[in-house]
């Protein structure tokens, strides 16, 4: 498999489609630009994102941390207070994911209009 | 919400969000790269993608061909033939992603040993 002219064996395609799964996952990509701002606690991540549920907020944010995109840390207060911050994995993987949400945010409109003329299609068959 | 020095509404960074977990998917990825090279058959995808399910191949082709990333024609021939290929915002979008697995190829090792530290401290815990 190729990427660019780079060749690929198929064992690392698999990992590097993981780890692109991973970070392009939506949640991931919103939990990173968020922190890049500054560290944030779990509930400001959860009120900052708003349509997020606990439970995928909770795991997108662990499968983040085993990747070494995120640290957390766990002050032992009454409640104990948890803030996630970006590693420098993270930091760094914000320069190809910046690139392409960009791209995302200059084609949004060519994807809604595809969007809407495949359901009209679909519509069409029914 | 603010990509490097774009400001962002809110309702526009869930498309963009959602459009990057789109492209991001690991499958969708990996279609793509293969879909590069030149058009392909269901069967030609499903075999060079080795550990997908068909329902995942299915499901992930749609969504593709919703978004107006991939192109799909059908031959009324007995089978039919069906073939899949990039259309231009799918070429486009290349780029970008090209950058983000170029990366991800790159920094794979330190994604690995970050997986590694993170189960062992698991282990640890239980």
């Amino acid at each position: 498999m190729r990427l660019g002219n780079i060749d690929i064996p198929r064992d690392t395609c698999q990992l590097v489609g993981n780890i692109l799964g991973r970070v392009g996952d939506k949640w991931s990509v919103l939990i990173i630009v968020l922190l890049r701002e500054r560290p944030m606690r779990y509930s400001e991540l959860e009120r900052q994102i708003e349509t997020v549920s606990k439970k995928m907020l909770t795991r997108t944010l662990r499968n983040l941390e085993r990747d070494g995109f995120v640290s957390r840390t766990v002050t032992p207060s009454i409640p104990p207070r948890v803030d996630y911050q970006l590693n420098d994995l993270g930091r760094e993987v914000m320069v190809p994911l910046d690139e392409l949400a960009r791209w995302a945010l200059s084609n949004k409109d060519r994807v809604v209009e595809a969007r809407l003329r495949y359901d009209a299609t679909q519509d069409e068959k029914e």
